[in-house]
This record gives C-alpha cells, structure tokens and sequence, in this order.
C-alpha cells in the first residue's frame, strides 16, 4: 500500500495501523484472541509467543503475526492482507419515510431591538429580553459578549437564535442563515450521522462511517471492559467517537455546502455501552449485575463541553436510556415504530449483539435485551463477516445434491457470511434434513462437503476456487452452536414478554436494523428465531433507532414523547426472572418458535 | 532595585516594569499624560518629544523620561524613584459589623443512595435524585463522571453539595470538608476578598490587593477606552481581573489553611466598568450617552468559565448593576445599609470617581451616580495620591498664623495629600477665609507661604525639607476647581434626588467606602461636600460594598432582596434632567450646601 508510519517503541502494529489511517479487523479489541489483524512481515522476525504460534499455525515461520501482539520490525516492511482489513460495511442509513412533525428546540427569529434611550438607559441584554417577551430569557457570557455588535444598528434587524425559547443560542446583526440540526445513531459498528435544515425539515446529507472504537474491541463487553482498565482509556474511547462525529459532520456539511457551525443542535442514540463511552461515564455497571447504567434520564449539555466541533453554543441532546442493554437507540427506534400508539400487539427486534426487544400493545410497553451475541454481525463465526462486499447474505441448497447457490453482496467471489446469509444457510440446511433438532449436524447425513474440520464437522459452502480468499468457506458445528445460543436468548426474550401480557404470539413482528432488513421472515420463522407469526406480518422498518434520533431532533413533541415512552417502558431483567433459562433452553432447538402461525 | 528583564524591541518600560512585577503609577494609563511614571536613565538617553520635554522640564536633560513612553535604551540601566511606584495603599476591608444571615446557596448534604438492584436496576444519577427528593435534579456531566465511584461503597455515606437545592456541584463518598465561598469587592483601585465558611458562616480570612488593570488606567474611562481600543485589550483586563482573584482566593486560602478548590461560590461586586471588564463584555457602551450596560441582571455562571480557579464546578455570581455608573458595588452597599428598610430619609453616598448616590426613604428608592472625578483618590491633584503611607489625611491651620500642622498616614514625612486630607486643607483654609466663595484664593490674602507656581497661586503645605521627596508640598488653584467639580457634582445629585422626593435634606447620611470612613463630616459639611445634616448623623459605613457581597454570599433571602432592590432602585440619568446645569454651578461655592442645619 506503500504507506509509510513513524515507528515509536512500544507501540503495536495494530496502532501503527490506525495511525496511518489503516483500519485493521481485531474482533478481540487487540487482546491477541480474536487472530483477525494477521499481518505477514518481511526482515528480521521478532519472536513468537505461544499464543499467537497456535493462533496462526504454520505460516508463523514465514513471518505471519497478529499485528496487535507485534511491534515494528527493525527495517522491515509489513504486508496486510486483505482479508485483515476492516471491510467497508453496507450500513443502512435510511429509516422510516415518515414525514418529520417540524416543531425543533432551535428557532431563529429575525426582530427588531430599541436603542437604549438617555431618559431609559436599559440594559442590552434587558432591551432583547423585551422585545423577545421572555423576562427570564438565559443569555449565555458568550451571547453577552456579542450583543452589542448584534444591537449595533439602531432600529436594525437583529437575528437571535434561541433554544427552547428561553436560552439564547447565537444573536447577530441582520439576517443569518437557517439553523441545521444533526442526528447521529452511535451505533457500536456504524454511525449514521443525518443533516437536517431545522426551519424547513428537509434533510441535507446522510454520513456514514464506522465506529473507529472497534479498534478496541468488536463489542460492547470488550469495549467496556478496555475502559475500565484505564481513565485514559475511557477518555481515548470518548474521544474516538467524539472525532467520528466531527467527521461526520463535517463530511455532511461539506456535502450539503453548509458549515458546521451552522449546526445549533446535534441528538445523539446509542445503546447504553455508546452513550456512557461517548459522555465518559463509566460503563463498568454496565459489566456485572445489575447492570445499572450512571444515568438513565435525558441530557441536555453544551456540544462543545465534549469537543463537538459545531456552533460554539449548540446544544447536544441524549434522549434518555432505559436499562443497561436497553439503550436510546432502541427508546428512538419505539419512537419511530410507533410503539407508544399501537393497536395491535407488536413485537419490535433490533438483532444485534444485545437483541433489545419491545414489545407493544395499547395496554403494556415491555422491553427486555438478550445477550444474542455477535453471531448475526459475524462475530465468533469462524466465516462470520460484516455485510460488506464479498459477504454471502443469501444462500439456497439443491435439495437433491445439497449444492448452494450464493447470493453474494457485490456479486464477485465469496468471502465469508454476514447475518442474514448465516440464517438463509442455517435455514436451508435445516429445511434439507441436514441438522439435528437439538443441534449440531444430523448424525445420519453424508456428503462430500461435510467433513472433519479442526473445529469438528463442517459444511463446505464453497471451495477454494471458488472463494476471493483461495480458503473453503465452511460452516462448522462451533458456528451451529453460536446460532442455536443467539436465537435460544432472542426466543426465549420473546416468550417472556407475551407470556407476561398472557399472549402465545405478537401480532406483528417489526425488525429493526440492517441485519432485521435483510433477513428474509421465512427463513428467520423456520428456524425459530421468531415467534410465530404470519410470515407477511414480518417487515423491516429499517434504521428505525436513526429515524427516531431524526424525529427528536425535529420536534419538541416528539422529544417529550421519547421520555413518556422511556418512562412508560417496563423493563424486565430477563436473568432475575424463573424461566428464563428454560425458555433458553428449548429456544436453542433448529425448530419453529412454539405456537399456532398462519401463512 | 537590583531586578533584570529581559528586554522586548517594542516594549515600553512601564511594560517591563509589569512583567518584572515592579507596578508604576500610571494614572492616564500609559498614555504619556499624567507624568508620574518617570524613570531616570543612564547610558544612552533615547530622543525627546515635545509632549514629554514639557511634562518633565529641567531634568528630562539629565535623563529622566516616561516609562510609558520609553523603550528600553541599549546597555542601560534604569532607576525607578519612590515616587514613581505604586504606593500599598491602606484598604478598607471592613463591613458594618452586622450578624450574617445563614442561608447559602451552597449546601452540603450527607445521605446513603441505596445500590442498584436487579429488580431495579435504577441508574445512579437517579436514586441519587430520589435519594434528595429532588426529581429534576440537575447532575452536571462532571458529576456524573464521578458518580460511580462516589456511590461505590453499598449503603455507604455519601456527601452530595447543591446549588440552589436543585444543582449537584460535587458528590464523594464518606464526609467531605465543609464548602467555603468567596465575597469579592472588585474596585477600581483595590480588590478585596473576604474567606466564609458556608457551614457556619464564620469569616476565615481576608485579603486585599491593588486592582492590577491600574497599569491600563486609573480610572475607569481609561480602562473603558483601552479596552475599547482593541478586543485583545478587554481580553488582557479581563485576564488581570481573574489572575488577582485567583491570586486573592490562594493568599486567603493559605491563611485560612484550607484548599481554594473547597471554594464551591464566589460572589464579585464592582461598578458597572469592573463588572463588565471583568466579565469581558464590551464596555464602549458605558462611555457614552445613554450608558446603557450589556447586562444589567443578576448573572450566574460557571466560575472556571472565567479561569477562576476554585472547585471545578463553583459557581459564580455576579448581582445585578443598575445602571452604567451604578454598580453591582452600590446595590450591595444599599443592602448593607438596608436601604430597603430605612425608617427616616437616608442618603448613602460612596465618594469615588463616580460618586454613587442613593437616597432612601421608606417610599422610595432613587439612585444616580456623578461624574465627581477622581480628586478624592488622588487624581488630577498636583500632589494628590492614594490613602497610602505618606499621604497627609489631616491638616490643621493655625488661625491666627496659617500656619499648618499635617497628620500623614504611618506617622513619617509627607509625600502628597489623600482625599481626606485634601477635604481636610480646603475646609481649614476656607474657615481661615483664606479662599474665595466662588472658588479660587481670597485674592485679599497675602501669606509667605501663599506663591505663584508654574500652574496659578498655591499655599505650600510642606517646605521641602519637610517632605519625603524634597519637594515643596503645595495645593493649587487647578486642584481647588478639582475640588470645587467634584463637590458641584455631589451636591447637584443630592438636591435633585432630595427635590424629587420634596425635601430638603435627608435626616441621616451615610457614608461607604474608604475616603468616606476616614472623611471628618465637619470639613465635608463646611465646605458643601455633603448636604445639611447634623454632623453626629453623618457615619462612615465602612465597605458596604463588601458587606453587601458577603451578604449575597451567605444567604439566598438576602441574594433575592438584592434582586428585589435593584428593581426598586429608580436610576436618575441627571444629564436628562432640566435643573442640573444649575445645581451643579451653585454647588461649585465653597460655601455649606442650602438648607437648615442643626448641630
């Protein structure tokens, strides 16, 4: 790639990496565990830990390491295969259309202020308040500062931009350009960052980029448990993705030919992992039982207190969190389901690593998250990728011979499975007879592509040839297992929750996210990763958490709905409740959820 | 002196001199008017311009200059005379001696937050909420920061500091320090900072220091007109501000052995300029008509916005200012003398540069300030300077002889007159009839020590053999129209504001500050500095300003009646009154203000 970077001692090629703007896949955060930042080097090789000889097997002694165990070799150059490269992720930015109700914190108002007058010498700041009929308006020192320029001209046309009515955000002489708004989906993955124009509601740009906090760690454990090692690793994780919103922003603004500090109000979402990581709380409650988050209630605080680079006075708004795995992302993504407004029982699914659920009725609003884990985002998936290019997210077997066919994102040549084609291959294997009811391959089937792997029986989906790596891509029965785990602790969420409103099944399954969109409902049904449901009951609302950040940012309505709805949420700790770990258990079975489902 | 600086091309001395912490008296604020931070050189003199050859005369050949209008010559050394320094001037630091009211804004609670548990899992900002039964609490990110750790140990003690009942400025776990709060009186001249503790409202320290913007100006209008100049010059007056509270809160601090982060509020009191350069809002507007401020409420803000170096989340308050030339200092001294609460017509009067006056009865509350000029502080006085050693603040004539008998601050050699010295010469030689009732010397008086100098006749106080500085000490005929200016001015103000109310004159005054403590009420009534009272109902009420500011302090009732106070306050722009013009030329006369008088 012919980049070249600094050496320091110390620091580890993983770093080096990301200092040169080079992301590199470690799953484990750079722990040594994970084997995903192979990195082949040239020269002197420096020596090889156990750990990492039995990681990489042979080709260790042709000069392959882990780029997060190794540092620089003296003069030597390092090669980084491809597949060690993080992949540009398909993310969904899109959401719900719903039209954006337009009633935002932010409002500009183009007025006239008297001149202070000998025989009432009032205040500058008084003469504003006055003519704004708000006797205890907030005027910030920075505001202060500014006024008597902005009042300059007498009888002049004074622009002042106020939040909430009562604090004002900007005055300046004259007319000033619209306000922009932005909302940002702080996924532990993906942010999503959308540009909105405050007075009209149309929106600008959509941004999007990876979180760069994966440089320490695919997930929110991992992530968690790096900051809490160290303050300064909390503060670098805060300022990880306080430096990808600025980018963001500023990609947004430069796309839309606006400036970011035109952007008076920026609303963030996250699980409750993102929100602490982001304001620098520490998320070590967040570990252990029972996993009380610091702050549950909505925020409201200067965007520049955290080093957000847009007006100096914008305000930055966290809509509130509802439990440790129930974060404002899934409280946004109710929102813009509607779930607060149901009229007939509804089920809401975001299946990522923490399958936060919720479940609607006119009556009840339960939530609930499940430790699915990261299977369905190709986390300890021996194939497992994210849904970037060269993913299979489809995959159909001859029923006869058991031949696949790939649909492969992209279309070239394969490179590993994302969610939704880890479903489609489960699905149709199971559909083809090929696994046990409990797990595991059917103990009676032979195939040429089923053979003895290192991690036990796997299915070869496609051959060497075939593949854009020069590997087999195989399924193997660790892979099962993680799958039969992921869907066991969504299934078993699920039937807690109806149980609880004394119901067999939800009326309506609305699946929230990328993976939720590109699933297809039928093969999610047949393997009992949801309750039974009509599979055209099924449907995919999209970034739903990223359409509900949109809503609280344009409206004030909506952004009092959020914590009506926060509040309202019952949450059930599904590990404090009897049952749990039988519904586990029964919901790891390669079977249909239990109940009547009409198709 | 021995001190070495090293030299900047560009700098002037009075420059070096700062950086060298060496003050200069520099009355025009480094202008090259007021002549009195003359340096003598040797080596190489640098040229002389016109306007220095005149204000230096004779020894400007012998090297003497300006230091504000010298650079520093090549090689040279420079010798600073006594004169030329900034004299330690004697501080009024005491209030009335009034009782504390105790209700600070700043309270310090001890609780135990019950932990989290998994059938709850309540964040912790929350319990901690519901712990204080305060449901809107206010839990700044900081806090929220520390939160974790604080509430760490189960149903352990917790220390949690509010703001108003409804904001958390700190939380520890275990018993914390008593919070202690700051009352600053910040003058033109001098800056006062008087040490409370909010537990129990004793007084722990007190400490004074020169105003360091002195090196912009003496005055206000000199430090309104450099900061006017250029925005790096408000940011460098604000800066100076800051730096002498910080360095105020350490000394008092260290005397009071305790931490100044213990500082958890700071209440600033000062005119309307101070206010202003002090907060870096733009004062250009105070100088000129109508004097409307920037802001005329009360302020709250984070102190560490403004560099003070207290508790990280200290508040600061500032009471409101009334008007451009009446300040937050003048509100807080009507509190101290319980304006709001006289029982008979009351006039208090604060005798600086801008002569604050209020007049209350238990009607109404009129305010007006005049432009007294500086004469009482020592400006504009031949030999005028500051209540500093040296100063004469008494002087007795014989009546027979003339001749004088001088009372100087510290007992030693007379160096100049301070304000009350300077009322003290002008009374005696007018009860000698030695001047005329239209200002001026009785020109029927003929006296050895009576001369014509280089500015008019003047009466020689102290022969230079005499004086600290070998020079004569002489009063002159400018420093009488000083005198007569500034009592024109007070007395106009006074009648207006008495005429308004229908009276004739208040049954009691008040005197705040220093010249007013020290002033003997016989001179000021002789010569018709004060309006016609009774002279044993003339008081010297010491610092109110401070007084009022520990009162703020200390208690929220007493902060609200400021608030309330400040409404009441009618402001009497006396330049927008017809009458003025004429009051003002009568009070000139060096005659008892009209009125009945009883003694």
């Amino acid at each position: 790639m012919g980049l070249r970077v600094p050496a320091r001692p110390g620091a580890t090629l993983l770093e080096l990496a990301g200092q040169a703007g080079l992301g590199l896949e470690a799953g484990c955060g750079g722990k040594g565990l994970c084997g995903k930042c192979r990195v082949r080097l040239t020269g002197e090789f420096p020596p090889l830990d156990e750990a990492q000889a039995r990681l990489l097997g042979q080709e260790a002694r042709q000069g392959l390491r882990l780029a997060c165990q190794t540092e620089m070799p003296r003069g030597g150059v390092v090669w980084v295969p491809q597949e060690s490269l993080q992949k540009r992720q398909v993310i969904l930015t899109a959401g719900t259309d719903t039209d954006l109700e337009l009633d935002p914190a932010v409002r500009r108002l183009e007025l006239r202020v008297p001149p202070a007058s000998l025989r009432e010498p009032r205040a500058a700041a008084q003469r504003l308040a006055e003519e704004l009929r708000t006797p205890a308006l907030d005027v910030p020192l920075e505001v202060l500062r500014a006024l008597p320029q902005a009042l300059g001209a007498p009888e002049g046309l004074v622009t002042a931009t106020l939040w909430q009515g009562r604090r004002v955000l900007e005055v300046s002489a004259g007319r000033a350009p619209a306000s922009l708004g932005l909302a940002v989906d702080l996924g532990t993955t993906t942010v999503v960052a959308y540009l909105l124009d405050l007075a009209d509601g149309r929106p600008l740009a959509v941004e999007a980029a990876m979180n760069p906090q994966v440089m320490r760690g695919d997930d929110v454990i991992s992530r968690i448990s790096h900051a809490c090692q160290d303050p300064a690793h909390l503060a670098e994780l805060a300022g990880l993705a306080v430096a990808c919103l600025n980018q963001l922003s500023r990609q947004a603004c430069h796309s839309a030919g606006v400036a970011p500090r035109r952007i008076l109000e920026c609303v963030v979402v996250g699980n409750t992992a993102m929100h602490h990581l982001f304001l620098g709380l520490d998320p070590s409650g967040l570990a252990a039982a029972p996993y009380a988050p610091v702050l549950g209630a909505s925020l409201d605080l200067p965007a520049a207190r955290l080093g957000l680079e847009l007006a100096p006075l914008a305000n930055l708004h966290l809509p509130p969190v509802k439990a440790g795995f129930v974060g404002s992302d899934a409280v946004a993504a109710a929102l813009a389901a509607g779930a607060d407004q149901v009229e007939t029982s509804t089920l809401i699914l975001d299946l990522g690593t923490n399958g936060e659920m919720i479940l609607a009725t006119p009556q009840a609003l339960l939530c609930c998250s499940t430790a699915a884990g990261p299977a369905f985002e190709g986390g300890h998936i021996k194939f497992g990728m994210r849904g970037a290019p060269g993913a299979v997210e489809r995959l159909a077997l001859d029923p006869d011979t058991l031949e696949p066919s790939l649909g492969v994102i992209g279309g070239g040549a394969p490179l590993g499975l994302c969610g939704s084609g880890l479903v489609s291959a489960v699905a149709e294997l199971w559909r083809a007879g090929a696994l046990g009811e409990t797990g595991g391959w059917n103990p009676a089937l032979e195939h040429p592509r089923l053979r003895q792997g290192d991690q036990g029986r796997e299915f070869v989906l496609a051959w060497a040839a075939q593949t854009a790596n020069g590997q087999d891509l195989a399924l193997t029965a660790q892979d099962l297992a993680q799958v039969q785990l992921a869907k066991g602790a969504i299934q078993a969420g699920a039937r807690i929750m109806l149980e609880r409103l004394g119901l067999a099944a939800p009326e309506q399954v609305l699946l929230a996210g990328a993976f939720g969109n590109y699933l297809d409902p039928a093969d999610a049904l047949d393997i009992g990763l949801l309750p039974p449901v009509a599979r055209q009951r099924v449907r995919g609302i999209g970034n739903a958490a990223g359409a509900g950040a949109l809503m609280i940012l344009a409206s004030q309505r909506q952004r009092q709905r959020a914590q009506d709805l926060a509040q309202r949420l019952e949450y059930l700790e599904l590990a404090a409740l009897p049952g749990f770990l039988d519904r586990f258990l029964e919901g790891m079975a390669f079977l249909p959820a239990p109940g009547r489902r009409e198709d």
